[in-house]
Order: structure tokens, then C-alpha cells, then sequence
């Protein structure tokens, strides 16, 4: 016998609230005890994690004191006292390890618990029910040998509605119990509950040992070691008449976290029975409701979060069993935090520790308006967050043309591969039949922020006939559906979305993360609309403008072509004016929506020849458009095509084999920088970055360039601006030199999608013929591309970071991958002093709570190591 | 005036010996005439590296004690002594900075060297001369003012072949000369010898700062701060007569490095007219040779090496001016080092660090057979060495599908593009008709060893008609040609070739730098027959068996393409049964080839669509061999197509996702280790390479696989081998987390292409759109494929090592990437510590070499810095 703690049963004995001692519920049960609720008295065995010796006169120097408080005596025939012997392991363990209720009864104390209660049926179906729990947690006596007995009992008086057998029955079905113990074991039932009691309590502690149970440590990670702790509990009745019964409550209200109490009561009931199904309960009443505010007020106040309370009504009087943080839905834990902090239960800090920043998606993403009609086709998988709606396509090339013609597509393919990325990327929406939550295209279309419904195993493509069937209905190319990402239900035709207003509670919460973190939280957009967004998610600035998406479709697609088909540099330079007027105007808008803030713009990143059409009949309008010979543009094409496009020419290196590229981008920038700066009065501050510097000479090249135009345009308008000049850090060698580079820079921010492709070796496009099963075999935790590998890409950014301020101690550091909107990763962040992160407009308010959470979380570590904030 | 030096000049004057000091001349002329040599004498002017104070009465005394050494007098009208005036920068500069000579002649002492020579014509014929360089390299009158007005004296003469003018026509040119002067500056040619001296040392030094001499020194990398020094040389005559000369003079011959004088010599000359061409100089005879023969082996005793001698005979004495370490052809270099070494004169090291690794590759590669026939077609730039002959082919696709029937071709280009790579990789050389020694088919082809011919211009390539055409010469797909990659000549026909035989010199050579170097020299080889080439040419193991190339071309492609094609895993399993049998045999004959040595052979790493042919009538012919439908191997093919196939399914990822492969590869190694062991006596040593790991858990999962497989072999043959497990580090992720990894791995080998590839970001089959401008740029100092870049790639290799050994002190590093054949990057390997390095067969010899100067450099910075070795 290990360390034994009481609760209520008086102040000589000893008592703990550890739960690494106690288990959850033991330690609860103290807590509560020693904050005044009525808890029927009772002590926990501890596991044998504090390495007491086994005490043998423990057991009963703790019932004695348990007789003692409750004025009972076990195994006494007059007044007896019983008791429930739960297991507390130190985690929730739900329906893993038994019960045992009643314990105590033997043939001499039932008859006393009969005269006492004035109720024999109670007694002697307390008595029953514990026999056969006893059978089969402690004798190993299989459970359906007790329930045919129960239900040939029952059958023989056609009992109805759950009510308790007539008392003949249970004398019989009590005799018929004791008589299988005696069959199957060989031995009478036992009749001494001291020796019942310390059965029932090794079977309890062995039970941490069956395979059942050790298959499921395994599973979530519980070391054995911890061992179970168990609970001896005085036993009430809720089932002694109309003033007794059962129920269970919260304290404030699970879906919208309304400060109520809201639960359900049972009366003349034991606690089993609200989950066994044969009495529906009732909805709390004023009464019950009366009775239990004070108590839930002091859990609350105790427990600093809103509670889930079990308990008991016997005779009248009020005790609590058990209580749990709340379920609750997201809206609801939300006002929680919020209420919580306004009562002065909890500091701001700790409301902003508490919500998983996951929490924040359902309220971001554009929904579909409740109001409006739909008309549902079929549910796939919930793949990739948000609504859409638009035209079906059935191949990635006619997704391409008709986004060049301005329409909004979903793209419908039985799975997606590689060669899809293009359309994906112009689609509103992705939908496929085939595939889980890490197929690829559901991890591509988050990647990209596009809705996508997976795996919708129902529906039938035939990409040859292009038609979409489901049952015996058929959807052809050019009708339109709508997708639900956040359920993965599919409508046919438009179903209205809207994007939806934060609720109070988060525009509270983001007002306080920000107060909070130290980082600074900054949007991937590359248009006005996004940035604007952004904005009211709580954006600080742009972290990457990637100018290039202007020009992946629309009529401006053919801007870039032209440029891209020049054969001489004259030619180029005159199709580059066309892109320069088009630029000034979006970088103004964008100026526009972000006043007074940083706006990071990357200069032209991807390889030429995704701008090319890939299909045929779109090259031969190209080629009439520019009035080429398709044989030139094919030629030119195949010219540009690249063994690995990744690894290519693209970047800078673009831009120093094609410096007008960037002498145009850079004057785009500064003239719409300058143009805005007037037209508002407010210092715009662009941040011009070149993306894919390896070796600090490219850097050195460009910013000379970048520089020439800048001053060129601002002395021609008699007026600065005052820009910097930085880099993306996605190449390991960009890391690796990155004091070298960092002579060069204003500024470094880390490209962590390229980055992680170069570090691991990994397309990002090729990845589906592996990563999932990587991930499933446990060969990788995380996928890469969704959260940081500290291990390996972190530790090239810790050195960058070290490098870059070794020579340069004001160099400001950036982060605008993916992975910035994760809250793992922002953590890392945070502990390498990243200045700030940078991601796609609906991930800002998760990144902006995460971040707070990190800058929480590190300054705990500090003060707990003694380090310096 | 800085600190003066002198040589021959009286023990008393200071005297040095210092390059840095008196620059290559003065110093070469101190120390020659500190061993004893015949050499006029003299004084050098140091640069201002010393940082002397200038000494206005320094000159004076250097004067004064070459008159009395000389026991002539400057400005004497009796006896007079003349002096040359020559720039002695610290390196060579040929043709840089102009030399005076013949300085101390004015109008009185021209008629004493008249007189006491007793040959009027040839003083004033000084006379002249030093008129002209003087106006021209002091008073800066264009050259050919002077150059007319002899032309227009010689002219009115006729005078003939070389010989001096008459008497009366030097008269009048001298007048002449002096007018110009006069006319051009306003002022009469300068009397006063002493401010000639000054003002032509002064020019001297001041033309180190010419804009010419400046873009020199800016394009070498010549520091400013240098300087020049100035030497001041008692002239002496060859053209006093016929016991008067001028000549030069090799120790050894130039050609065959014989230990025999070879040079020429010309009577009654100076030393100009030896490069005038006027008059043709004689061979060196045996009365010169024997005048020269103690001369010259105190010099190379002096200088150990081979020296050219420039010397001048006056009055049957003979003076040396001049040597320097001998120029020579790579064959008299071997034999020279060697003979030195025999004679006692160099040590081994010291014989091993001078020949230059490059130098070995003429004797390496394949070669014409000299005897054979030949009908040269036209000639291109030596791209890539060797010799190859094969039938012309116009695509890479023709190249694929010729070589899939076992024929050799060579692949005609006009340029080759990375579509091409594959093509290149199946044909015997390439030949294009655009681009230079860095296009991309130079670059490629000298990555794969494949011969290669670039830029032959004259060549007109119709790839449509599939004709090649040289003037009225048109060759045809199927005809057949010979490249000589090592001089850029194409042969119509087939030209024999052979495998010459190494010669003695470089076997020895080899020998000692076996002996010399720490780190052991390993072969990149596929095959029994590289590798038994490779062992001739002294690898001592095989650091890379690549097992797919293999199955890349010829009849075995089919059985790698029905695996491919396998649609169960026992279909797979049936394929991989063929390949078991052709591996196992494999590497029984490499085994074989390389008894008793290490034999790594690296487990499959391509992507499988590699392996699949890309044209559609090929691809039909797979369908019908394997009894399917074209469709479902287009299906097949298209599901296997990557975006960026270099990250992508490929390497363990290939092992870890179709473990079957990797199963039966390590069968066929372990199999064919225990046959040959049992056949030999000598036990094999088989290590077993992972490719592409980048986190520990891949090679973790692989190392059980192949241990399961091996074990299994191993008992049921009831014998042992000591086969090793290792990886590739060829990711920066692998050498960020290579403590993790060393844990499961016996060895390490960098993989530095694709580790350059990820590092970089790179793609090495696209980087010809950007890498030579990179290069031309100086953005990049080498191609960091050819040679390892240490600021980036290496500091993931030193980060390796270190974190390797850290946790496995005896784990063992390799090199295997193309770097492995190049000195610079072999330097970085013997300083980081590695243990072998590995690189294509004929390289072996260049890396054994360069690897014992690794070694002996090392030696010598760590005792120069007191470490320790």
C-alpha cells in the first residue's frame, strides 16, 4: 500500500492536491473539499510515483478515520458505511479502467442499508450491482454471464421502464449472482469488506497493466511509470426518493458561453443512470439551478475556468462528485476568456494563453450565408478551409484558360498530381474524389489558401466526357457548384458567401494578443483587397508582395508574355514599360492600404516560362497576338523549359541576367512609393526584397542597381522616400554566408517554403509520392511545409540570425513562409528573435494570438530558468 | 630614392636577396652572382615595400661602387661606363614596363666607346638606340617619329639584312633623333648621365601607374602597394665583334626534358636581336655548351630546377643576364622532376609538389592511335578529353534509343540544352557547333566524362534532315565519326584508339605521391572494366558503385522497366528476381577488380521514371514486350513525372517506399561478397550506401532492412562478411543533423553534386542559362561543380565532420562528388580531415597526385604555425 490522502475526513489526516500523486480525480476531489463544497468524505491511495513504502495499517487507519467523519462503520450491520473505490489515473482516461460502487455490502449490511433506507429494493439492487461488479473487475468473470441472468430475472416480471425489480427478483437475481461467483471460482462470495476493499483496490492498480490499457498508454504517450492512483469515497445515494437524484451542470453555457448554468437533472437516481439512456433526464431547474450557484461560483473562482460539475442530491443535500474544465464549442470558449477577464478571474495574459489559436479559423474564412438557399449535391472531406464558388473544369490546362478569361473555376479531378499545381493555383476551389486530409491536393490547396473538398468518394469524374455524376445526377463542364471547405459539403449552382465580421470576443482577444506579443505580425498579399483584409485581421504591415501573381492570369498574363517572347533588350524594354504602369498602380494601391506601414515587395521571383501557355491553341493565339510565328514561341518556350524549374533561373538570378526586369520593378516601386507618399501626407515605407540570393555578390550586384533607380527617380521628383533594400533568406547557403550577405542587407526574411525544399531535398510539388507515408510511419512528426523543422531548417535560420547580427546588430529579421501562420513554428520564432512574421490574410489573427502565446510562454521559461527576458 | 642593393658591386655594399624586396630580376641577379656566375655588374633600387626613407646620395654611392668594381667612370670620356635600366616587378610581367640600355652615352662618350671599342658604327648605333627609348619611355615622343626617320635612313642606303647602317647614316640618324627631341620638348637631348639615370628610373617607376600597366595588375590581381624595383646593369657587348654574341639557353630539354643544353645563339648580336627576326640565331654547338655547361649546373644546383639561361658573350667571355625556372613541355616536366630527384637534387616531396595535377591528363585518357589513318573533317574547341568514335545521331531521343541496341553514338548539336543531359549520357562524346569551353555541353560533358567537342563553327547542323555539312561535305544520321576531345579535332570514319600506357615518370611520380599523401584515393566507377582501369591507375577502392547505371541503356533497361511498370508488390517482386540475378554478377566482377579493397556501391537513387523511355514508338514496343496497354504505361510514365524530378521520389525514399528494391539489392551485394570471398580467399569489404538521407529516421529504417536481409544471406551460407552501412551526405539537412545520423552510420561520404545542388539551389542541368554569366561576372570565383565552394558547401561539410565524429570518433569521410577530381577542392578535403575521396577513373592519377600536395601544404602551414600535424 502506497501514500494514502484524505479528503474531508478530518484535519489530522494527512491530505495533498498533487495530481501527479493523486490522479485527477483525487486531487480534484481535495481541492474541492478544501474549498468548502460538500463532498462526501473519502481518501485517494496515491500511485506509487512517490516512492513510499507500502503500509499495511494505512487502509484501515484511513477507514477508521472515513467511520469516524461519516459516523459510519464499515461493515457494520447498523448504520453501515459504503463506498466507491475509483481509479484516478493522472491524465483523462476515458473507459479505460473500472469502477467499483457499493462496496461494503455483504449478506449482514444489506439488510442494514434495507432497515435504514426504508427502501429493500434500493438496498438489495445496490447489493446486486455490486456483486457483479465485483465479479468482474476483481474475479475476471465475464460481464454477459451476470447480464443473462439479469435479463432472464427481469423477463420473468416483464419490469418496465428502468424502475428496479420487485424485491422477490432481486433476493433470487442476488442468489443467482453469488451462486455463478461460486461456480466459476470456487469460493464463496466474500463476506469481509476489508478484504473486498483490498481486492477491489489491486485490481484497480493491475488494471494499469492489461493490454488494453497499455496499447492505449502507448497510443497517446503515457508513461507507465505514472501508475494509477485510487479513490475510497463514501457512497451517496441520489436514488433514495423524490429529494434525491442526479445531474450534471456547467457553469456557463457549452455552445455560447453565456453565464448560466446549464445542465441536466435526474431525480431519484444514482449517477449511472444519466448515461445509460433509459430515463431522459431533465433540463436543470430553478431549484436545482439555486442549490448549485453558490458551488459553481467557488469552482470557477477556484478552478479559474468555467466548469463541467457532477453531482448528487440525497435527501435533499447538494454534493459534489467531480468536476472538469468545460466542453465547450470555439464561440463559447471565446466569451469564457472574455467574461473571465472582465469578472477578474483571470489576467489577460492567461485568457490569451488559453485559446488555441486554432480556434480563431471558423471565424475567418468567407461562409456561406445561412440565409441562402442551396441545394446540397454530396460531403467530401473538410480539406482546406473557406467557400467558393464557381464553373467546373475538368483539367488544370482548362482551368488556366478560362482564369485568363477572368472566370472563377473549381477544379474537379479525380486525384491531383504535380501537373495540376498551375490550375490549382488560378481556381477558386479544389474538389477531388479520391484522397484524405494529406492528399496532394489537400495539402497543395492549403498550401495556397484555396477551398478544397477531398476525397467527395460518392461522385464519379469522367475527365474525357468531362462530367461529374452522382447518382443519377450529371454536372458538365462550365456548370456551377460551390464548396464548403470547413464542412466538405458540395452544392450545386451558387450559394451566396460572405465574409463574415470577427465577433467581439476575438476583436478582444487580438487587441490584447497584440498588446502582449513581441513580434510583429505582418500579411503575404499581393493585392489591395488582400492587404485590406489583412488590415482589419490586425495586420502591421506586408512581409511579401509577391509581384509576379499580378501577372500569372487575367489580361495582364499577355504583359508578361511579351516581355518574356522580346528577342532583343529594346523589345524587352518596351514591353516592360507596359508592366511598369500597371505595377506603379498596383504597389499604389497597396501603399493605399497599408498607410503609414512596412510593405515588403518581392522583385520577379518565378521562372519565365510559367508565365508561356502550356496548351497548344493558346500558344498559337499568343503567337498571333504578338504576331510571331508559333514555331518562335514554341521555340522559345522549350528553350525556357527547365529539368528542375526550382532550382532553375529564376530569382535573382533573373535579375542580374535581366536587369531591366528589376530597374523597372524597382522604379514602379519607388514612383507609386513617392505618388501615394504626396497624394496622403503619410511616409510610405516600401521594403524592397530580392528574393533567391545565394552568394552576398548577387546581393551586392542588385542593390547597386536597386539603388541607381531609386536615387535616379527621386532626384528627378525633388523628393525621398525612404526605402530598404533586403533579401530573402530560402537558400541554405544564404545562411550559411549570412554575415557575408548581411553587408548588403536591411533586412532578412526566411523563405522557409524554399528553404525547406532546399534544406530537405524536397519539391513541394513532389512530395505526395512519400511525405504521407513518412508522416503515418513516424519517420517525420510534422510536415515540413506546415511547421518549421527546427531541427534542421531551424537550425540554419538560428545561424543566419546569428551571422546576420554578428556584423550587423540593427539587421531586422523576417519570417514569410507558410509556416509562419503556425503556431508551433511562431513559437520558434519567438525563441530565435525574429522580429517578425509574415503570412496569408486568414492566418494573421491565429498567428497574431500564437505569437503572444510564445512571447507568454518564453518569458515563463526565462523567469523559470532565471534568464533575461 | 629607396633603399639601393647591389650584386658584384664589392662585398662591402649591401646586398639582399629578397623578391619582395628587389622583384624577380634584382634578385634572380644577386643571387647568380652570389654563386660564383659570370654577371655584369650591378644595383638594384628596391621598391618602396621596404618603406626606406629615400636617400638622395644613395645613387651616387651605388655609382661609385660600380665604377670601381667596373673600373670604368659614368660620363667618362675615357673608358665610360654605359648601364641598362630595367623594371624588376615582383612577378612577371611580360612585355608590361619598358627597359633603357645602353644609359651613360652622350655626345662625348660616344665617341670614347667609339674609340676604345674600335667600332664607330656600333656606338653610335647605341647611340641612337638609346636616344629613341629614351625620348620615348622618358620624354613620351611617339614611338614611330623615331621608327620613320630610320626607315627614311635605312631607306637612302638600302641597307641590308639586320646589319648596322653606315657610319655616316648613324651621323645623321643621331642628328635626326636629336632634332625631334628638341622639336618635341623644346629642350636638347639631355648630356648629364647622372640626370638621365635619375630621369629614367623615375619613368621606370612611374609606369607602374600607366592606365595599361594598372588594367594588367587590376586583371592579375597584382597589388599597387607592390611597386617595382629598378635594376642598374654595368652593360655588356655581343656585338663587339665575332668572339661577342647573344643567346639563351636551357639546362634541359624543353621537349623531352633530356638531361642535355639545348638553346641558340647568335654571333655578334645583343641580346634583342635574338627576337627581332632579322637575323636568324644557329643551335646552341658544342663550343657554346662547353663555355656554359658549369654555368648552368650551378644554377640548377642553386635553383633546383630547370633553368633558361639568357646570356652574352663579350670578347669570348660569357656574362649570364638572366634565367628563370625553364619553360617545358608536360612530358619534359615529368622527366625532369623525376631525373632531379635521382640526381639528388630535389626530394621526393619536393618533386611531387611542383608538377602541376593537371598536367597528367594527356597521358591518361584514350588517344588516337598515331599510326592509324585519318580524314580530319573540321576542328572545335577541346571541350572534354579523350577520344571517342561512334555513329552520328541528331537528338537525344535517337542517342537514347540507339544506345538502348547497344550502338556507340555521338550526339551532333548546334547547342545542347538540358533535354539533352540524357542523351549526352547514353553517347560515347557530343559534338556541337555553338559555344564555348563553358557552354552547357562543355560543362556536361566534362561532368560525365564524356568527350566533347564544342563550338566547331564551320559545321552546318539541319537536325530536321538529319545532316551535318562541312563545305560540299554532308554526313548523314548513321554515318560515322571520331572525336579527339583533347584538341578539338573531328575525323570522318573510325580512327583506332587506345588506352596508352602510363609513362615510367608518372608511375613513378604516383608512386611517391602514394607514399606522400594522408588521404586514401578511391574510384567513382560502374563497371569491372573502370574499375580495373581505375586500379591501374592506383585508386585503392571504390568510393561510388552507382547500381542504376546498370540498367540505364542496353538489354538490362527492361528488366528495370518491368519493375517500374509492376503494379502489385508481387509483380514487383518477380521483375526484381531478374535484377537480383544481373546485380549479383555485377558486383561479383567489381569485387573481383578491387581484391581486398573497399568497394562502396550506393543502393538505387534515381527517379524511376528515368528508367522509362520518353518516345511514344518506344514506349509502344515496352507495352507489347510486357503484354500491356500503351495507355497504362503512358499512365504509368505521367503518374511518375515530377516537377523538380532532382527533389523529388528518388534515393531511400524510393528504399523506405518500395523497401523491396532495396531488399534485393542488398541480397545481390552481400550474395556476390560471400561467392567472391569463397573464390579469392580474400575477404571482400562491402560498403553500403543510403542515398539521399536527410533525417536519421531514413537511415535508421534502412540500416534494419539491409542488417535483416544481410543476416539472413549470412546464415544460410554459413559465413560472415564485414560489410559496412553509411550514407550520402548530399542534403544540407543530412550535415545539419549529422550527429543524429552518425548514429546509425559506419561511414560518411559527401555527396558534394548534390549537395552543391540543394546548397546552392542549383539545378546542374539548368544552370547554363545563368552560371557562365555568373562566372564572366565574377559573382563567382569557380563553378562550383568543378570546384568545391568552402564558404558555403564546405561549411556544411566542416559542420558534418565535426558533429560526426563528435558522437562516433572513429566513423570514416569521403568525398564522391565530381569536386573529388579537382586539386582545389582535394585541398579543402585533406585540410577538413576526410579520409578518402573518390572520383571518376581518369582522375584517379590527378587526385593521387593532388592530394600528396594536399598533404605536404597542410604539413607545412601547421609547422609554420607551430600546430600540430
Amino acid at each position: 500500500m502506497n501514500g494514502i490522502y484524505g479528503f474531508g475526513i478530518g484535519a489530522d489526516f494527512r491530505s495533498d492536491f498533487s495530481c501527479e500523486r493523486l490522479g485527477l480525480k483525487g486531487a480534484r476531489l481535495a481541492e474541492m473539499t478544501a474549498i468548502g463544497l460538500a463532498v462526501p468524505p473519502g481518501f485517494t491511495i496515491s500511485s506509487a510515483i512517490d516512492g513510499e513504502a507500502a503500509r499495511a495499517d494505512g487502509l484501515g487507519e484511513a477507514l477508521h478515520a472515513l467511520e469516524s467523519t461519516t459516523g459510519k462503520g464499515f461493515g457494520a450491520t447498523e448504520n453501515p458505511l459504503l463506498v466507491s473505490v475509483r481509479p484516478s489515473p493522472r491524465v483523462a482516461m476515458p473507459g479505460m479502467l473500472e469502477a467499483v460502487l457499493n462496496l461494503g455490502l455483504n449478506d449482514e449490511t444489506v439488510l442494514a442499508l434495507a432497515r435504514e433506507s426504508g427502501n429493500p429494493r434500493f438496498a438489495w439492487d445496490c447489493y446486486a450491482r455490486f456483486i457483479q461488479t465485483y465479479g468482474v473487475v476483481v474475479l475476471g468473470i465475464a460481464q454477459y454471464r451476470f447480464e443473462d441472468l439479469t435479463e432472464s430475472a427481469r423477463g420473468d416480471v416483464a419490469a418496465l421502464d428502468g424502475t428496479l425489480l420487485p424485491l422477490e427478483s432481486l433476493h433470487y437475481l442476488v442468489g443467482m449472482f453469488r451462486k455463478l461467483v461460486h461456480d466459476e471460482t470456487g469460493s464463496p462470495f466474500p463476506q469481509d469488506v476489508l478484504a473486498q476493499l483490498q481486492a477491489v483496490i489491486a485490481a484497480v492498480q493491475a488494471s494499469w497493466f492489461t493490454p488494453r490499457v497499455t496499447s492505449y498508454r502507448a497510443l497517446h504517450e503515457i508513461p507507465a511509470e505514472w501508475g494509477v492512483a485510487v479513490t475510497v469515497q463514501s457512497m451517496v445515494f441520489g436514488n433514495m426518493g423524490p429529494d434525491s437524484g442526479a445531474g450534471r451542470c456547467a457553469t456557463r453555457h457549452p455552445v455560447s458561453g453565456e453565464p448560466v448554468l446549464h445542465g441536466e437533472y435526474l431525480p431519484d437516481a444514482q449517477g449511472t443512470e444519466l448515461d445509460d439512456g433509459i430515463r431522459l433526464p431533465d433540463p436543470l431547474g430553478p431549484d436545482e439551478s439555486g442549490r448549485l450557484r453558490d458551488s459553481c461560483a467557488r469552482l470557477e473562482a477556484h478552478f479559474r475556468d468555467a466548469q463541467d460539475v457532477k453531482f448528487t442530491v440525497q435527501n435533499g443535500v447538494v454534493y459534489c462528485l467531480g468536476c472538469h474544465s468545460s466542453r465547450r464549442t470555439p464561440e463559447a470558449a471565446l466569451r469564457i476568456a472574455v467574461d473571465l477577464v472582465e469578472e477578474g478571474v483571470l489576467s489577460r495574459q492567461e485568457a490569451v494563453s488559453r485559446i488555441a489559436p486554432a480556434l480563431l479559423v471558423p471565424f475567418l474564412h468567407p461562409t456561406l450565408d445561412p440565409s441562402a438557399s442551396r441545394r446540397a449535391l454530396t460531403r467530401g472531406l473538410p480539406a482546406s478551409p473557406g467557400a467558393a464558388t464557381g464553373v467546373l473544369v475538368f483539367s488544370a490546362a482548362e482551368a488556366e484558360s478560362r482564369a485568363l478569361r477572368a472566370e472563377d473555376v473549381i477544379l474537379v479531378r479525380t486525384e491531383t498530381s504535380p501537373d495540376d499545381v498551375r490550375g490549382m493555383s488560378v481556381a477558386r476551389g479544389v474538389l477531388t474524389t479520391r484522397g484524405g486530409m494529406t492528399s496532394h491536393a489537400a495539402v497543395v490547396a492549403r498550401g495556397m489558401a484555396r477551398v478544397c473538398v477531398a476525397g467527395a468518394s460518392s461522385l464519379r469524374v469522367d475527365a474525357d466526357a468531362r462530367t461529374l455524376t452522382v447518382g443519377a445526377h450529371v454536372l458538365r463542364e462550365g456548370d456551377r457548384v460551390t464548396l464548403d471547405g470547413g464542412t466538405g459539403d458540395v452544392f450545386v449552382g451558387r450559394v451566396a458567401t460572405f465574409q463574415p465580421d470577427l465577433p467581439p470576443e476575438v476583436e478582444t482577444l487580438l487587441k490584447w494578443a497584440a498588446e502582449i506579443r513581441r513580434m510583429q505580425i505582418r500579411v503575404n498579399a499581393d493585392s489591395a483587397d488582400d492587404v485590406a483584409l489583412a488590415r482589419r485581421f490586425g495586420a502591421e504591415g506586408v512581409g511579401l508582395c509577391r509581384t509576379e501573381h499580378m501577372f500569372l492570369h487575367g489580361p495582364r498574363a499577355g504583359l508578361m508574355r511579351g516581355m518574356i517572347i522580346a528577342q532583343t533588350k529594346s523589345e524587352r524594354a518596351a514591353a516592360l514599360e507596359g508592366l511598369l504602369e500597371v505595377q506603379r498602380e498596383d504597389f499604389a494601391a497597396i501603399f493605399r492600404s497599408m498607410p503609414g506601414a512596412p510593405v515588403t515587395i518581392r522583385l520577379f521571383d518565378p521562372p519565365l516560362h510559367e508565365f508561356l501557355p502550356r496548351d497548344d491553341a493558346e500558344l498559337a493565339d499568343l503567337a498571333r497576338s504578338l504576331d510571331r510565328s508559333v514555331v518562335d514561341i514554341k521555340a522559345r518556350r522549350d528553350a525556357l523549359t527547365e529539368a528542375n524549374p526550382m532550382l532553375g533561373h529564376r530569382g535573382c538570378r533573373l535579375g542580374i541576367t535581366f536587369p531591366e526586369i528589376y530597374r523597372v520593378q524597382t522604379q514602379a516601386v519607388i514612383e507609386a512609393a513617392l505618388a501615394v507618399q504626396i497624394e496622403t501626407g503619410v511616409p510610405v515605407i516600401p521594403e524592397i526584397m530580392i528574393p533567391l540570393v545565394g552568394m552576398s555578390s548577387e546581393l551586392a550586384v542588385i542593390r547597386d542597381l536597386v539603388a541607381d533607380v531609386a536615387d535616379e527617380v527621386m532626384r528627378g521628383a525633388k523628393q525621398r522616400v525612404a526605402y530598404l533594400v533586403g533579401t530573402m533568406i530560402e537558400l541554405p547557403r544564404a545562411a550559411l554566408t549570412a554575415d557575408l550577405i548581411a553587408a548588403h542587407a536591411d533586412f532578412f526574411s526566411f523563405g522557409t517554403n524554399d528553404l525547406t525544399q532546399a534544406t530537405f531535398g524536397f519539391s513541394r510539388d513532389d512530395v505526395g509520392a512519400f511525405l504521407p507515408h513518412y508522416l503515418k510511419a513516424g519517420l517525420l512528426k510534422h510536415d515540413p511545409f506546415v511547421t518549421l523543422d527546427e531541427e534542421g531548417v531551424g537550425a540554419l535560420i538560428r545561424l543566419a540570425v546569428e551571422k546576420g547580427r554578428s556584423v550587423k546588430p540593427d539587421l531586422h529579421f523576417g519570417l514569410c513562409g507558410e509556416q509562419g501562420g503556425d503556431p508551433l513554428s511562431i513559437a520558434f520564432c519567438e525563441r530565435v528573435g525574429l522580429d517578425y512574421i509574415s503570412c496569408s490574410p486568414y492566418r494573421v489573427p491565429v498567428a497574431s494570438l500564437a505569437a503572444a502565446q510564445a512571447t507568454l510562454a518564453l518569458r515563463k521559461q526565462m523567469s523559470e530558468t532565471g534568464e533575461n527576458p
